[in-house]
């Protein structure tokens, strides 16, 4: 199985299937704006994961199109309002919705892929008693991802974050649409209790390692001008798993440099390099890095149980791809 | 039958249900946030629209309680994230989510509503089918809500909107829900189809005659000082039907004094006092009154095919509640 291959065999499937939810209407400003993030690219890694899921028990890949729909829809939502929340710019290499279409209409616009993301559910062929389970699991899934982003925005004024607090936060900001969409699949493609759990605690797993990975990926790069996203975070005091690392382990002199620079809006270009340097000293990026790797362990090991299957390589495969992607 | 009486006790009953969708949990910022304005008052006329509608074909006002929490819960979200859109700062005399709690929080906190409602919709006991036509009705209106609201703000550009455009926009923006609250009130209750149909036409009208109602009595202040909010309208070029009836009637001198003043942002109090006079010169206000008293009668009127009841007569009287209420 080539994974690439494979994924983008499903990613050609599932972006033919889910335009239905994202017809051009009137008000034409409104739709432009909910088709802005959808129609800009992105890997499709939770409809992909949803369809392999529902395949890895035995399922049809077909089935689990709305619902994958549904989730791809609900993750532009969250994007399309924490990019507000967040006073992002840009987006997939374009303007973020607010900054292209002006804030009011992006967040109307987030409310409508929301809602789409509830329609596209609500079309998935499968018994009454799945189809409550999945609209409950969504809408808890929802919910977790607002706490997340809350607790996320919340942080950055808190510089006290325990590892375990920050794992909490990203378990509901990313964790939760991972675990809904390895879970989900397995529940449409008629798997056993066991196989479902098997699911979800891979999803979530894999939830974590992409998060911690993707900031790590942000902090390992080794030229000498940082990115202008990297100081922001430095700057707003944005807590990954290497800062709150770091946090915990500086002392002294060190403990000093966080105090004045770490969540300092107006830190010199100079002084956020010190907290760039730090990170690597105090083997904070190192550490990430492991903790990551830790969750890609447990993705691989919580599938054991399910049987052999094309399905089942492309999971452990996945697990590989998401450490490796580029940005 | 009192309706201040009627509405109290099923107020009463609504209010003890629906705070179960309201639990304070952590984040503490966020579910504060989301309790806002539902702890702050209103009226729960959507609430009380559904229950009686659901009692006038006999059925129990109990069944429809979990569906109007949806919809109490809906319109909330969407006030805080119109309040955002709208820079409003007061909202039932109390400060607007974003003013009291941030700009992020409150978005957050709306799509948590938002959340909620559908949470609150599936716990409706309902046959499958009736709950998933609850739950596609109930979709589409929060696209409708969306597109109307987007709508309402477009306009504010524009000075050729027609009363035809005009009454699309609050028909999507407000009607739609009262439509939503007397059609769903009437699938829980098991009405027939000839009941649904008129429930849902009895609930546009009266959503559309509380909507022009409410611009009429902004208007219809006999103070020789305008409240700010009016005077805010007038400066941002706001449609209402009393607007969209002058624009088009208004010639020659009137026009220029409309072209020159209305959506202009740094207009003088003098100067908007002249908008707000021409508006009853022109015949605009008591025009507005008529059309508010045409949808009073057309909701009436629609419902004549219910058998005779106590829920009928409530239904009667809401009408005449909503073009009486004060503000």
């Amino acid at each position: 199985m080539d994974l690439q291959n494979e994924l983008m065999k499903r990613t050609t499937m599932f972006n033919t299937y889910w335009q239905r939810y994202l017809q051009l209407k009137k008000p034409t400003k409104l739709y432009e704006a909910s088709r802005h993030l959808p129609f800009a690219g992105g890997k499709r890694i939770r409809p992909f994961l949803a369809m392999i899921s529902c395949e890895s028990v035995s399922g049809d890949a077909q089935k689990a199109l709305p619902f994958a729909a549904g989730l791809e829809l609900m993750h532009n939502f969250s994007l399309v309002h924490d990019d507000i929340m967040d006073h992002s710019l840009l987006r997939r290499k374009l303007p973020a919705v607010h900054v292209k279409f002006g804030e009011p209409t992006a967040i109307l616009s987030g409310d409508l892929l929301f809602a789409k993301s509830f329609e596209a559910i609500l079309d998935t062929s499968v018994d009454f008693s799945i189809l409550m389970q999945l609209q409950q699991d969504f809408i808890n899934c929802i919910i977790a991802i607002c706490e997340g982003q809350e607790l996320d925005i919340e942080f950055e004024q808190q510089n006290t974050i325990t590892e375990e607090i920050y794992l909490d936060m990203i378990s509901k900001k990313t964790g939760a649409l991972f675990e809904l969409s390895g879970k989900g699949g397995g529940l449409i493609g008629g798997g056993n209790p066991q196989e479902i759990a098997a699911l979800k605690t891979y999803g979530m797993a894999l939830g974590l390692a992409f998060q911690i990975w993707d900031d790590y990926l942000d902090m390992s790069s080794s030229t000498t001008t940082l990115g202008k996203d990297i100081g922001n975070d430095i700057r707003n005091g944005k807590k990954t798993l290497i800062a709150v690392h770091c946090l915990s382990h500086a002392a002294g002199k060190e403990k000093k440099l966080l105090d004045t620079i770490f969540g300092n809006r107006n830190a010199s270009e100079h002084d956020v390099m010190k907290v760039y340097d730090l990170f690597r000293e105090l083997g904070s990026v190192e550490y990430a890095q492991k903790r990551a790797l830790h969750y890609i362990d447990q993705a691989k090991n919580s599938i054991t149980v399910l049987k052999p299957s094309d399905a089942k390589e492309l999971l452990y495969q996945l697990v590989d791809y998401v450490v490796q992607r580029d940005k």
